[in-house]
């Protein structure tokens, strides 16, 4: 059989098409798609209109191999996807005895009647397979016609999901005759997207057109920038080797800015290496008014190395909770190297904790001067021992960027501080 | 000439088919649309591929009075959206030398030399009329063709939402007849969706079939709920009428729990309610980990009411820093109504601030108890003046929406404190 190649993706419901909700099934889905060697071409989302779900599906066969639909199979009668494929493709449909049984079953377990209009979602179309739904009534669907496969999937991602990989992902490998994508993901902190791609193009461009042609793509948010760099092909050993290649180069240029080359996130990476070296920390935050706690203490487990924090928005609490200078703050101002650094130490040394780190900046919109204008924000580790490190940076955008970059930079003043 | 009132939208670009990148731009384009009568009834998204983009726009001039893209207008050869629309309509492009001229311009301003390639973005379809684009190089077109209206926008959000305001918006609604789209959001803290929806559904059902028909939609995010209440049609006084009536018979239904008519968030209606008593707040957050503290400080001049506060992560840290006695901590434990009114107290008392609010709770996945599950939080407000309420709730989820939850908890408690 012909190898597939391509897929489109249609996201049903007419909810989807209000400025409240967006379909994001089909990034989960082009994700697992990528990784088996199929390219998505394109998508589209439609309404709960079978005239339209009809046109958008006669549309995907015409020009992908695979076809994959997301919502539309609840059972009521605006679910409507079931009747749309079937009639493009000219299937009749049929009850499955079986199907009626789980789904009684199915509520019965809940202590429930089914009611009749569930058993529209035992209808399936001739010759189609049945994808079990552990997780929701509305089993999945998958129809091979000629060469093309259609796969139809309830709209809830925890549905879908597990609905990929168990019943989908292996037919589809089958036919992409061991094609894959491999991937690897660099992440890099407090350094612009130009000034990476600066250092990294002339790296990653020279593998472009290589034996295994690797493609890069810069991803970019504030405060990090990651660099996406992918092989596919069928020689798997043969595309790990050349991405650890590309991998190891990119690295190597880019320097110790590189915090993550396995898809660990900045406050995982930080809260590891704390863990190791048996060591606590202690947050004294202005201008990011709580962010660098909260994001330190997503992680499961983070009480074993945060001990807590300060966030000292007004001078007052620098002074009185952090026991920063009142000829500190008057010499210097509160958004200062000199600041942070009592800052730091202050919060370490109140919370008995290894590394006290702290942030103070002008976020804006109000507040800048020519001397220090909005973005200006300062930065201090102290500890572990007697290290102690400031640094001062303009960052760029408005209040919600400039406190987004400067988690990230002060994060990353963390994790270079104790590795 | 016909009326128009439906739109397809056409998203452009090979990144919007990774799993990194999603449209955005269909949602702000969907919000402005319906407010002028216009129902979005198809979207796609497809690759820099003249093919397909002529395929997409083929497909949408068949079904929609109004078709939208977005991308593909800039200067390289992967910019083919001027192309394929051109194709499709079957009209010829010219260069347009003022468009040449002002393109000229924009680079002298910055001291740099139009490079040739950009003189692709001066080409204009027959008849097609220019929208200017002050934020980037990438002038918009719209096109009538017959009855229907065809309108090409850069990519970048911060390009396209001013062009559509200022040169779109008209040149549609003019041929909407009036139609207009009314809506009010009614927000709702720390009920569960179910039970909003029991309490609103008689009454949002009754306007359903009105004279002036009434759409309600039920959207709920972590400890939120909002009931997005509207009306279309072209008599704007009665729809408004309408709209007070059916808003204030849901506020007055749904009580206390109502905390936004008029689309602020929590965070701007307690700042606003706390800045209009020349109140003060400090925070003491556990379990939250500074979420509350941050979400609080995202408010530009928030500084005037916001003291700070301490996380206290550590048991320590609430003993030491927030006087929460060791008794307590042994009686009642970490996670308690008293452990938290201390800690309201306490920061409030060491901060100086007029209310002190608190989170303790377990997050989870670990710590929790046949007594104490994963998911119990408790709270306390501390003022303004003698005032101390507490709360405990058991909180659904995991551990992000565990906090997310949390946040809302305790921020309404606040609202309703100093209201």
């Amino acid at each position: 059989m012909r190898q597939i190649t391509t897929a489109n993706i249609i996201a049903i419901g007419t909810e989807l098409l209000t400025p409240y909700r967006t379909d994001t099934n089909s990034l989960y889905l082009t994700a697992r798609l990528n990784e088996i060697g199929i390219d998505v071409t394109s998508k589209s989302i439609v309404g709960d209109d079978v005239r339209d779900l009809e046109r958008a599906v006669a549309a995907a066969l015409d020009h992908a191999d695979v076809v994959i639909t997301s919502g539309g199979l609840g059972p009521t009668a605006d679910d409507l996807t079931r009747e749309a494929v079937s009639s493009v493709l000219g299937l009749t449909m049929t009850e499955d005895p079986a199907l009626v049984e789980q789904l009684r079953e199915r509520f019965a377990r809940r202590k429930a009647v089914m009611p009749e209009i569930n058993r529209r979602q035992a209808m399936v179309p001739r010759g189609a397979t049945v994808l079990p739904n552990p997780r929701g009534s509305a089993p999945g669907l998958l129809i091979a016609r000629g060469e093309q496969i259609i796969v139809l999937f309830p709209g809830p991602p925890r549905e879908l999901e597990p609905m990929f990989v168990a019943s989908v992902v292996d037919a589809l490998s089958a036919r992409t005759e061991g094609r894959r994508l491999r991937r690897r993901v660099i992440k890099i902190a407090g350094q612009p997207e130009s000034k990476v791609d600066q250092v990294a193009a002339p790296i990653y461009s020279a593998f472009v057109d290589g034996v295994v042609p690797v493609a890069t793509t810069i991803l970019a948010s504030p405060g990090q920038v990651e660099l996406h760099v992918s092989a596919r092909g069928v020689d798997i050993p043969a595309m790990d080797a050349q991405l650890d290649d590309v991998v190891g180069r990119l690295t190597a240029a880019l320097g110790d800015s590189v915090f993550s080359t396995d898809g660990r996130a900045m406050e995982v990476v930080v809260g590891e290496a704390l863990r190791a070296r048996g060591l606590t920390i202690a947050l004294a935050e202005s201008c990011t008014g709580g962010l660098i706690a909260a994001r330190l203490t997503e992680v499961p487990g983070s009480s074993a190395y945060v001990l807590g924090g300060v966030v000292s928005y007004a001078n007052a609490v620098k002074h009185e909770q952090l026991g920063v200078a009142a000829t500190t703050l008057q010499t210097y101002g509160a958004v200062s190297e000199q600041a942070a650094a009592e800052m730091a130490t202050g919060v370490r040394e109140r919370l008995r904790a290894d590394v006290g780190l702290a942030v103070t900046g002008i976020a804006g919109p109000d507040g800048g001067s020519d001397e220090k204008p909005v973005g200006t924000v300062c930065f201090a580790v102290a500890g572990p021992g007697d290290a102690l490190v400031t640094d001062r940076r303009v960052v760029p955008g408005d209040r919600q960027l400039i406190r987004a970059w400067s988690v990230m930079v002060a994060l990353d003043l963390v994790r270079r501080a104790v590795r």
